[in-house]
Parts: C-alpha cells; structure tokens; sequence
C-alpha cells in the first residue's frame, strides 16, 4: 500500500547559461538569450514527491510539515535569492540549466530522506518550460 | 496503444487528524492544528486516471462522462459537504489523512470499473500538498 | 501616481451556514449541504489589495512583508484550521457566509494599516465562488 | 541520469464526434452534445515530455527552443484554428476523441526526435477533462 | 456594505469570425486564422460578477446557487457544444469576437437578475486573451 | 458599450533592489534579500488591459494581434532575459521594485495605444505577489 506525497515550494533566483570551454560566440549560439552575461532570472517551482508505506498509526507516509522543513532548510536557504552561478556551491562550476538544478536538488534531498523512501523531483523553470528527476 | 483518461473533480468536507490510542498531549504533538477538537476544513481536488485499451468503434478508452457520473454518485455524494470523521463510515475508526483518504477512494472506485482498466488516484488536500495511489 | 499592491494568503476552516432565528426545516431549505450540523470545510484563498502612493526611496507603496506578516497574524492565526463557527469571537453570532466573512477581515485588516492606503479584500471559498469587499 | 524535459503548448480548434458506421440516433445516444454537426471546440493544452540523458556540454536533455520549434512547425501549424474533421488529413477517417488525438500528436512528434529520447505527450481538452500516451 | 459575488463557469463552442460586408481577401486580412471557413473553437471561461448588499438574515448578496442556475439555463444551455454562427440566433449576423460576446451574455443576464443588483461579465476565449463588460 | 480587452505575456529578468542613497546597512535592513549584490531574478507576468468602444465593421475593441505585437516590441524585447539594474536605461537610476517596474511599462505602452483608449497594467512578480497601475 505504498502512496505518494507531494509538496510544492519556490525559490526566486538569477542564472546564466554558460560552457567556459567554449568561446563567446558558441555560447550565445548554443544558450542564445539565456547566456546574457549580466543574467536573468526565474520564480523557480518546485515539487517533491516522496513515495513509501503509509505508517498505521499516524496515517502518514511522512509529516508534510517534516518534508516542508527539509525543503526550506535545504533548498530554498541554499538557492532562494540567490545568482545560481555565483553565489552557491554548487554552479560555481556547473551550468545551471533544469536538468542541472533538478539533479542537484535530488541529489541534497535525499541525503536527508529515510532510505525506505523513494524520491522524485519535478523543477518548473517557467510554466511552460519543466523537468524531473528521476525519469519515470 | 493503451491510453490514460484523467478526469477531475472535487468536494468540501470538514475533518480533524486524530488517533484515539494515544493522549491528548501526544495527538496534539503529531497532528499540530490538524488535531483541532472542532475540525476544519479542505476544498479536496481529486484527479482519477484510468487507463486501458482505445475502443476503436468510439474512439474512447471510456465515456468520460461515466466516469463522471461514477465519481459524482460513489465519492462526491459520500464525502462532499460531510465532515469525514463524523458523517461517513470509512473514517469512524480510520484517521482521514489525505493519504487514507486517497486509497479509501481508490477502493471505491475500484468496484465500479472494468477490471481491464487500471486505475490511479491523485487527491490535492491543498494546492501544495497532494498524495497519489497506488505510487508508480 | 498611486500603484495597488496584491498578497496571496490563504486557510483552512471548517464553517456551517445557520440562522438561529429559523427552524431546522427552512435553514435546510435555504442553505441545503452548507448547513450539514456537523459542518464542513474549505481552503480559503484570500487576496489583499492596498492602493497607495509610491515611497520615492524605496519604490514601496508599503512593504509586502509588512503586509504579509499583518495578513499571518490578525487573519491566518485567527482563522487556520478553526471552525469559524465554534473557535472564533467574530463568528459566534455571524453567519459565515463567504459574504459576512470577507467583511469581517477587511474590518480586521483596516485597523492595522495605515489610513492613507485603500483596501479590498477578495475571498476564494471555492475556485468558482468567490466575493469581494468593498465592491467597485 | 536520465531526466524529463516537458514544454506546453496549446491550440484552438473545431470538432465533432461522429462514427459514420452507424445511424444518426446511436451517435446521438453515444457521443450526446459532440456529436453536433455543426461542431464545436475547444482550446486543446499540450504538455510534450522528452526523457533522455543530460548532455554535459549544455547541460540540455536537449534544447526546449528546438522541441519547441518542433512542435509548432508540425503539430500547431497542422491543427490550430482548424477543424479537425474537416481540415486536417489525420482525423478525415478517425473520430478525432482526446484519446486519438493524443496517438496521433505522438506519432507525428515521435518522427521527429532522436530515437534515443523517449516521448509520452498528455493532451488537456478541457481543465476537467485530458488524456496521455503512452499510458505510464 | 456591498459586496461582490462572483461565479464561474465554462462552456465549449465552435465559432468563425468574418463580416459579410467585405470580400473574401479583406476578410483574411483582418481576422487572419479566425476567418477559416470551416470554423475553429474555444473553450470559453465565464466569470460573473453580481454586486449588492447582503441580506441580514441569509448573510448571502444572493445564494450563488440560484446565479449558477441563471448562468446554466440562459447562457451555457444556449452556447455550450454549439456552432455560434451556425447554431444561435445571437449570432446569425453578429460577428462573435470576444467583445460581442461578453455583451451578448451580459444582456441575457441582466434580464434574469434583480435590478438592485449591478451586473459585470468577464469571458476568456483563452488563457491569455479576455474581455470584461462593463469596461471599470 | 466600452469593453476591457485583455492581454497576457511573460518577461524573465534579474533584478537588485537598492537605494543607492543609503549605505550597505540600510539596504540591507530595508530590502532585505531582494538586495543581494548579484541579483535575483523572477518570472514577471504581465496582463495589459484596454478598455474601448467596440468597433462595428470588426467586433474588435483593438486587435489583440496588434496588442501582443505591440507589448513583444516596445515590453519584451527590451526587458526579457535581462538583468534591469544592469540592461535597461529605465532602470539604470530608479529601484526595480515591481511598483517602479509596472508604472514604467504603463509609460511605454501608453505612447503606442490610441488616446481614445485606456490602460490598466497589472504585473506578478510571483503567485503571490503582484501590482496593478494606475489603482481602481
């Protein structure tokens, strides 16, 4: 009897897509508007989805409230206001497209999820325009 | 070629998360302002996903508007406008989180479709928190 | 050059639609499902708009936080996850009609801002019912 | 490391359901208000979901603007603010139902992507209503 | 203290735009895509917006049961599933923009509705274009 | 019979807030996050509203065609994927907020719309955040 539940939350951050191996002429061919030098940005949304057995005495997979912590503290302290490629970690030397970010968020979450707990995270850079990870 | 058809709907009803083994103390410890002795409330947005086989003489998986109406007499007459734990007999001795509430709907709606088809269930407790049954 | 300012907050609440003065046939008759004994429930979606002046030195009609954390605590802690019926002052002789509440935080609100913003209240108590106050 | 990539789009078109193997009263009984010969329409929502590895030289799945262009030069532009019974070669001998629709849209896109990237296309009819293929 | 109630609703139709009094090429020229003869469609969003004082003894402006009926019997009744052209007499020689048809409803629902209440019909013909009437 | 026509679109952008009058201190404590030396960033929505006669020969108050094409020349193309404090003219010496940003799109689209019709511009900096200029 395993359910999913989800939690959705935001971060607003500035980025630039960017290959440092390639010269400047390749990168605005390949990354176009997106690899303005002064950067833009995105209202960033997230949803995770932790999946596992319903605990028969608080009816709950997990708390929400306890996901919504480990998102907060973890993510959006990390990234929320943030310019991805400057001011973090972990883009100083990755370009922060979707793919990216969605790998590097599920890769911080789940080091903080029980291992009996399966993992799956969706990045909405625009409306129009998202990711997941893993592939399902 | 199986396809998957989704249809939406959604009820109101008043709840309140408690486990009558435990004290108060603990309750309210677990469940926070979800313990509340009076109760509160959801919009509950629920997404059913049946899928099977397109039936090539009317170009459907199935008529949506049985599905509609399976949904309309089976789960919105049951819990719309209901407090779950009060009014409805599922959650008298089962806690009405939105995870036993989505596999008590599942349940439901299990009996009334072919069993050809399957049959998954998404319940939004609010815009940010959702659960889905069974996982996948 | 006066700007409106929007906020998005919203609660959970259980309510029930009752007028006192009626007997139970004609409270039926009036408020059909809404008037269920044992209540029911919604995730109320309020949006607070504030016209004013722009502040030449912060380019603020008011600071959003400012209003964001005035909406939490005489609004959110008062009504989330309450029975507007059973748990609050406002509504104990008050029918918590979506109308009648929605006037109820504008009064609440009014108090805590400055004189010289204007102020709507619109309430969701569904995605396709909704009121606002005062009309215009 | 593979990851979905999804881009939306939408369009505007009219339709009618109607199998002509059968008389006017079983098409009537079968697809009720669909079946108006004079037609009717819809705004049709399209999420397009594309899952293969990240490329560490953009850091794309593949690049959105290309999906993008994909999807306007051979599906928008084949079906927008058309009738679907009458303007398009697709559905002049197929009952254009969201669930044939979907296949078709899959198996024009699916001729266009790399073979390596795997391809499930969801189709909105209305907000209520929608359908996915491959079923997941 | 008054108050406004607002009602959505949808309803899907096929529609064409053209003005009889012009040629073919004129015709092309300015309603360019929603001139195809063969016609296209539209799910259509309805929001309407009723404004009065509320009722001391049902705490309603009006039981937005009884405007969801006005809006089903006068309005989606008449359009919903319908060839605006071909299919209704509101039409026959009225060019069905957006504009006219937010007046068109407006006048059907000004008839059925208390002359204390005021009366403002917002329609979308999608997402992303829409039209009010009264202009505010 | 003057209709509101409305219109949608989305600009990406980084921006910084901060008074250059005030030290480092003050900025800090007024702006907050927002004034992060390397910038932020959101997903600005946009909704232009044109209120007008409708025009007898169209059934258009304007054509919305020309509304977008307008709004892409003179609104998106200077701000999408752009940082504001660093990119743009009109913000080289006024504070990004969305109120400076809304009245500053207001400005330039009033030079391109007849006289005769009005202009309402409301901006989303996030869901949850948004402006609205001039004020109703």
């Amino acid at each position: 009897m395993r359910v999913s539940v989800f939690r959705k939350a935001h971060f607003n951050a500035a980025h630039r897509l960017h290959n440092p191996e390639w010269d400047d002429e390749t990168n605005k061919k390949v990354f176009g508007k997106c690899n303005n030098p002064n950067y833009h940005g995105h209202n960033y949304n997230l949803t995770v989805k932790v999946t596992g057995e319903i605990d028969p005495r608080t009816g709950y997979v997990l708390d929400v409230k306890i996901l919504k912590d480990i998102m907060e503290e973890h993510v959006l302290q990390r990234f929320d206001h943030k310019n991805l490629n400057l001011d973090t970690e972990e883009f100083k030397n990755l370009n922060p497209t979707a793919e990216n970010i969605v790998v590097v968020i599920w890769n911080i979450l789940r080091q903080h999820l029980d291992e009996k707990l399966d993992l799956t995270v969706r990045l909405y850079e625009t409306e129009r325009n998202f990711v997941e990870y893993p592939a399902q």
